[in-house]
């Protein structure tokens, strides 16, 4: 017997997730402050619910993909909502929030006698749509294995630890995109500024070590100079201050971290903010004047 | 008709690249100054040849794969056996050098009628012995598709650009190699400081955005703890400073590279010379003392 679930945010994530959800056969009820994008899900097979208590009261499983930790926090904790959870229910919750924050909750609804999950993923909108999400779940074992079959539909799901854990993975994960994509721009215009083809040079990488998704996606979006988002710059640079700020609170120090960090923020200053990540291609060139890197033209 | 190949240096990867072609069909002649490295192919139906001279002679299409550029200098040029070299043969050096010397070995070979090609490679003894290599090449493009049928047995070949372009993108291959090796070792320092669990979060990383072949193979070295090469870490130290010399002989600031160069240099003077480069995780943990990041053990 599938449990029903309650949706609360149907953005670019939550709906793609939804539709995984009841093509699978799950009975889904949605819930989004913009109340269109959750009406949109009702052609799909979903059933519409006026407030987030509402869907939340109505299911045993309430699945949340927000847009940050504030407004989880408004619109579970300080609307009232979490209070209509009913006792043996579960709170998942897919956004990506702080790991301290994704603490917090748990505690506060396991006084409620409600299980929590943190589970943030990998994989954007395509992953989403595919069903090949990467899911970091943070929680008690019990707890992730009754989530199991939830997950089934939308990816693969890696219990990474205690409460809090998903969350630190999610942020892991950033580290390693952000790094990625930094090593590959400045790949990238090392190879243009010596006389060698960019384009040639993306294609000869994939298959030796240098290989990655992040070459092959966001190395083709440097190359085509296709800037729009993806993955948006100050969402990575919020996400590289939450990984900084758990460093600093365990004492590590972590140099690669703090230095990718201040290339993108630097670049978010310079207007970068709202373009995809891989335009960090971008804020080398800014530093780089085109003059003594070949023909790069100056796009900032 | 396939072409006569001679090969210059039969150690871990050349040895390997020999019976690739010897299985595909060719006629390889092979010289290797530690004659022993040389003779152990001819039990696979290589020719063995008394000095490098008396093979390069032999042959129209003479490969070198040698430990770095002074030794491809000496063996080739100071030696004198280039003299030996047949007109209209070529030269296709699939060793690691630097992008200058590379430029300098194919105008020296071209004005005695020889072509070259500078055809390094990423993928390591696996991807020689599977034939999966990345092979980055850099010369005329009439002369790289000459080459097409030698380099076929061995991987993926790709026209990267003028002479020297192979070598240039074999640095940029390292930048991406080195940097995505710090980042997975930081990200794993933080899963751990912040009570996650390093396995775990390793696989659930796999599949999202951070998904790399340094994630898998090194990333799992670095949960194993096995150091052993691999990658030698001061191989990649010198890979790093000779792509800071292109760098700083075109006038680009490379920040990431230049901080992972900095850890990498750092933990060579800290005895990791000799190890698998994804032991620079060890140079992190050195960095922040153990009391500090939960369990791990103190291993230098």
């Amino acid at each position: 017997m599938k449990p029903r679930l309650a949706l609360i945010g149907c953005g670019r994530m939550g709906s793609r997730m939804a539709r995984r959800w009841l093509q699978a056969g799950f009975h889904v009820t949605v819930w989004n402050r913009d109340r269109e994008k959750a009406a949109a899900l009702v052609a799909d097979g979903a059933v519409l619910a006026s407030t987030a208590s509402e869907a939340m009261a109505a299911c045993k499983v309430v699945m949340t993909m927000l847009a940050n930790g504030p407004a989880v926090e408004e619109v579970i904790f300080d609307s009232g909502a979490s209070a209509d959870l009913a006792s043996e229910s579960m709170l998942i919750d897919m956004s990506s929030i702080c790991p301290e924050m994704a603490r917090d909750h748990a505690k506060r609804l396991l006084q409620q006698g409600v299980d929590y999950l943190d589970a943030p993923v990998s994989g954007g909108t395509s992953g989403a749509e595919q069903g090949t999400l990467a899911i970091m779940c943070g929680g008690e074992a019990s707890v992730v294995d009754r989530g199991r079959p939830v997950f089934a539909p939308l990816g693969k799901v890696t219990h990474v630890g205690p409460h809090g854990s998903g969350q630190l993975t999610k942020l892991c994960n950033q580290v390693i995109v952000a790094t990625t994509i930094g090593a590959v721009a400045e790949a990238l215009l090392l190879a243009q500024a010596g006389g060698a083809i960019p384009a040639a040079v993306l294609k000869a990488l994939q298959g030796g070590f240098a290989d990655s998704r992040i070459l092959r996606e966001h190395g083709q979006r440097m190359v085509s100079r296709d800037w729009r988002p993806g993955g948006i710059t100050r969402y990575q640079v919020k996400d590289l201050i939450a990984a900084q700020e758990v460093a600093t609170a365990e004492g590590v120090g972590l140099p690669m971290l703090d230095q990718i960090k201040d290339l993108f923020a630097t670049f978010q200053e310079h207007d970068g903010g709202d373009l995809d990540h891989s335009a960090l291609l971008l804020e080398l060139e800014r530093r780089n004047p085109p003059q003594r890197v070949g023909d790069v033209p100056d796009q900032i």
